[in-house]
């Protein structure tokens, strides 16, 4: 068995051992099949199991009930910033979008060639250090959908409960959270997430759309960009990328094995209050990005009082086993990515060696 | 190890057995890395290692100049349907397409939205039994391309030398044979093919773009469907599916252990002819769909006299480890894809298979 570090990359990011393992053993060919995961029809009798099993196991885990359907599909969140609004604009051209970080900003800029944007709320001028309150938020009756980012990545903030839209379609990009813990999906006309922080490998777009969102789309899109069109051929109108979806089915049963979402929410929670604590009690010497009411879960941002500081930490815990600890370029400092698989354990070391920083550089 | 079958799948299809290997020892962990390649940022030294070799190795395969970039996108050749004329039909909008099977028809479809298509040729007719001749293009000098399809999976053909298309830029969907032999890759101005076939796992499509044609994309095109924006950020303006180019690496450096192209083309041509060889001496028994002088090496279609004997054959080859026989349903029959991974001994034990049932059912 080879040696392995704690990966705190933001993503394609560390998945369970378990499932590792289990996709090693059966790499070279699945038991009693006789050919590779790799190398089986997306029309196999195998691959079906795989796939109808993966969804029931998604569907138990979030509560989803039937008026939703789920799709596997490719070209990651980046592709659905032009998706959502191509498919679920129209006909009055408009949505309003909240924008808490870089990655609302590039959903923004594809909506815009759609239609109208309103800005509902962003937290911009603040270096989105913040979640916007929901006095904030102007929304428009009439807007088509409301757009926002549960989880920012880069800036190291969530929503702890979503935005109250009213009757306006809720639609939501949780490529960093999505399975970090259990949500009202009932609430939500759609949700969308790039596979590869919670899920899987990079390469799956998982997505939730409400069976009546599906009527908006157009017959005059391109058939590769409309959601009805993979409703209708349950993400099987083209080759999917079958491998991707094989291990978000190992990383479903794993999550469900672990107790549901509710039993790795309170370890997510463990994990992200004892760095907090790192954070806070180190009497200003580690610096949190988010503000405390705004904090994410899954990244967890902050800053030394100078950059030279912030190498030397980074270089130090690198060579000590603590990979991908420096920050987005747009952010600067550090960010530790502490996902569903990432280990209490490593989150342990980690501040000891924080500890250990302060002491000997305090 | 757990036994392997012959796999005669359309794609995804057989990988060679030498990087399934390679992949299953360092899933749980690359050699020194201590995180698995499924878990490895897409901007880490490791991946732009792995990318950087991928795309050099591929680029001295097929005897690519500098003149040309490769990409590695996602959305598989359907995307590419869209993304093709979306970039490169402007100005003029408007485009050739010669139709030799249901792909071409579905290139057509969506080239459609965005400007006029000439069909410059189409052996729909004749059930796309053959390649139409260089005679029976009626080419449009104006036109902003050509569009071809170099192999067809479900019919069986092959264009064995490309169209000679004047100064027309050429465009090739080569999804399904690409790899299998060298090219002019200096005749063509852009190339596509999804992985799934002889190159790696579903989930990656593989494009060949002459650096002139990118001046092409407007920048009114959504940023994922724009190639200038890919190509300024080497296949890595959003996360790409990295297990995927990974593997694509590894295809690459078996290929080129194997002697290249050429190499990799003698045996795929004794493949094909110790198949088609069986057909056409078995008086009739088996009847290829192709003409001669457009044969498939990858792909060989053939039907029996009844689809009761189809049905027989299929059912008693899948029992004795041939799987994936069973032709497309739009043309019936059987259908053995050979592709670049399919042993030597898999093709010669399927031509006993085939004796002997004949001698059984003749």
């Amino acid at each position: 068995m080879q040696k392995r570090i704690y990966n705190f990359s933001a993503g394609p990011a560390v998945l369970p051992e378990d499932v590792l393992k289990e996709a090693q053993k059966n790499l070279f060919a699945l038991p009693g099949l006789g050919m590779s995961i790799l190398e089986i029809s997306h029309r196999s009798k195998t691959f079906d199991k795989i796939i109808t099993e993966a969804k029931a196991d998604l569907k138990s885990l979030l509560s989803i009930n039937d008026d939703y359907e789920l799709l596997f599909l490719q070209g990651g969140a980046s592709l659905q910033f032009s998706m959502v609004p191509l498919n679920l604009m129209p006909p009055k051209n408009k949505a309003d979008y909240i924008v808490t970080g870089s990655w609302s900003k590039k959903a923004v800029k594809e909506a815009k060639r759609v239609g109208t944007v309103n800005i509902a709320a962003t937290t911009e001028g603040e270096n989105f250090k913040r979640i916007p309150k929901q006095e904030e938020l102007k929304l428009d009756p009439e807007a088509s959908y409301v757009h926002f980012t549960s989880n920012n990545t880069i800036h190291g903030t969530e929503w702890y409960k979503e935005p109250e839209v009213g009757n306006i379609p809720l639609v939501c990009d949780a490529s960093s959270d999505i399975l970090h813990k259990k949500i009202d999906v009932s609430k939500y006309a759609f949700i969308y997430a790039g596979a590869q922080k919670n899920m899987g490998p990079s390469g799956v777009t998982f997505i939730i759309i409400r069976k009546n969102m599906v009527e908006r789309s157009s017959d005059s899109l391109h058939t590769m960009l409309n959601y009805k069109i993979h409703v209708e051929n349950n993400s099987l109108y083209n080759t999917p990328t079958t491998f991707g979806i094989y291990i978000i089915g190992l990383v479903a049963k794993w999550l469900k094995k672990l107790g549901g979402l509710d039993a790795m929410y309170r370890l997510n929670k463990e994990k992200a209050d004892l760095l907090y604590k790192c954070i806070d009690e180190s009497g200003g010497y580690y610096k949190g990005h988010a503000e405390k009411e705004s904090r994410s879960l899954m990244n967890i941002t902050f800053n030394l009082a100078s950059e030279d500081l912030e190498k030397k930490l980074i270089a130090e815990a690198t060579a000590a086993g603590f990979d991908g600890l420096k920050g987005h370029r747009s952010v600067g400092g550090l960010r530790a990515s502490i996902y569903n698989a990432f280990p209490q354990k490593g989150v342990e070391d980690l501040v000891s060696f924080m500890k250990a920083f302060q002491k000997k550089n305090g």
